[in-house]
């Protein structure tokens, strides 16, 4: 492959002469510029993005880190992605698997300027570490956060959860399980200032044993399967924090014999494709405009634009999983 | 953000001196290593990776070429980007839709050497235009095509869909509606292939009006349901080229008030998480031992190491979607 050697030499110009001519910065004379085009022409050279970049310093690159390739953050990557090209920015995907030195790694990436800036759809490290390199670049998360540094696209889950449990108690369900995610994440305290609110307001008493607290990522549907198994009181309905659970939750309760809705009502969170595949009623809260806001923001930063935000909206979208109690008709 | 320039001025040497240290490339004295090391350190300077990366002149990233973010290559793209990281490499992800002008671009970043290899899991263009950029850098994929110049890990075709269609003949089916890909991938040749010696073999006759060429990557099944909703004479089986098609044949048949398998058996190809989830039966043809492959052939290419290649097996799983024919019981 031809340098700028090469095309300094055949156009018997100086290299600083060629980088000119390419760069478009600094001045040429015309015939000096059309000496050098014919050299680059004749030579196929194609000039470094590289060293391109290393001149404005950008690589038009955001790191996307997320914990694992399975249970793969699909509609939501695929619209930051999709979002990011549209803009001329691509993605580099991290799979962190929880560990928080592959973190650090990622972050020190953006440090020593191979990203222009970073999204955090998972995270092991504490939010002070982030804290400390927004210094060489832009933040984004979807976790909501209080940050001055760090920016969050995120939607409230109190009034979304308490309008979930709502729908339960007005389809007939008052036995109710929860199957919520981190205890330390702000979404999770505000679905049990939620499930508070509920039990308050509609005379009921919480079953504590009913209450579930994501420990790992994995397989927790199949778990909570098990356990409604073996559960010598069952709930009438589990609600979800995510339909990746409610899906797994589903099938294995399949795999074990039982039916859904007819033997437990569920509704998810995500309005995912599966949970459309599986007919799960679920709750669609924008996550497509919360990437979109989130790239957009990482945009705004590096290019001093000032793009508009959309806001977050919730939907609750009714299927198969959760008909009136009592009112489940065999299918044929 | 401190320079290498600044680090130079503190330690009173010259800017090649500190990227001699800093590269630990050429002769520097310890004397002047150490007055480098302590400016680096008090200027908390971290050296340019792109800069280095223009030394070395690889960027340890391999772009990955799909159509969209639906029907996204879950399993496959989360075996490739965790095998790349581990061996400290990065994967950005470029979304194309089928748009020939956008494989260009990335092909080209390739050869202004952003990427150092590229793998091409959908593409629009020519293979011919591919194999023109292979001076530039290896590109794999996992079509099944004959070229001298790109990698390609693939498994036959022909032996897993003859198996799938004795397989469906043996639980009783007869009647089989075949959904496949794109006519001119080598795949769907072998599949037709396979359903010409099926019927030889079995002394049955082909009903052409049931079979299915993909013309649009989406909805596919979705449609495929409604056309089995309308047809007068219904087959009692349907083979899919891949799980997604399955599914949402599956899952928009249900919608239409049908069930599956009682009105029709379904077999997918692919083994994913939603036909696990939706209890489909299908082939597990080793994708992520197929991605492994890919990423490993680049990986052999970019750093002359020979390491290995997986051979590919296929394995049939048998689900809940294809019953012995008549012996399908209601569940409960």
């Amino acid at each position: 492959m031809s340098t700028i050697s090469d095309v300094a030499k055949l156009a018997k110009v100086s290299v600083s002469t060629v980088s000119r001519v390419i760069s478009g910065k600094g001045y040429v004379s015309k015939e000096t510029q059309k000496k050098v085009l014919q050299a680059a022409q004749e030579l196929a050279y194609s000039p470094n993005l590289i060293a391109r970049n290393l001149q404005s310093g950008k690589t038009q690159t955001i790191g996307f880190i997320t914990n694992s390739p399975l249970g793969f953050p699909n509609s939501f990557l695929g619209t930051f992605i999709a979002i990011a090209n549209l803009h001329d920015y691509y993605v580099t995907l991290y799979f962190t698997n929880g560990d928080k030195n592959k973190e650090i790694d990622v972050l020190n990436q953006m440090k020593h300027r191979q990203l222009d800036g970073i999204f955090v759809f998972n995270r092991s490290n504490e939010w002070s570490v982030f804290e400390s390199y927004t210094a060489y670049g832009p933040i984004a998360t979807r976790y909501r956060i209080n940050s001055k540094q760090i920016y969050s696209s995120h939607i409230d889950h109190y009034p979304i959860y308490l309008a979930s449990l709502n729908y339960l108690y007005q389809q007939g369900y008052k036995k109710i399980a929860h199957s919520m995610g981190n205890p330390e994440n702000r979404n999770t305290k505000a679905r049990i200032k939620a499930i508070n609110s509920f039990y308050q307001g509609n005379g009921l008493l919480l079953n504590v044993d009913w209450l579930f607290c994501e420990t790992s990522t994995e397989n927790n549907g199949n778990q909570l399967a098990h356990w409604f198994h073996h559960a010598t009181d069952k709930p009438e309905a589990l609600a979800c924090h995510s339909d990746s659970i409610a899906v797994e939750f589903i099938s294995e309760l399949q795999n074990l014999g039982y039916n859904v809705p007819r033997d437990v009502a569920v509704i998810g969170f995500d309005n995912s494709d599966i949970s459309r595949l599986m007919h799960v009623t679920t709750v669609d809260y924008s996550a497509n405009l919360q990437a979109e806001n989130s790239f957009v923001h990482l945009y705004n930063q590096l290019n001093n634009t000032n793009i508009p935000q959309h806001h977050l909206e919730y939907k609750l979208i009714e299927r198969k999983t959760t008909p009136k109690i009592n009112d489940y008709i065999e299918q044929d």
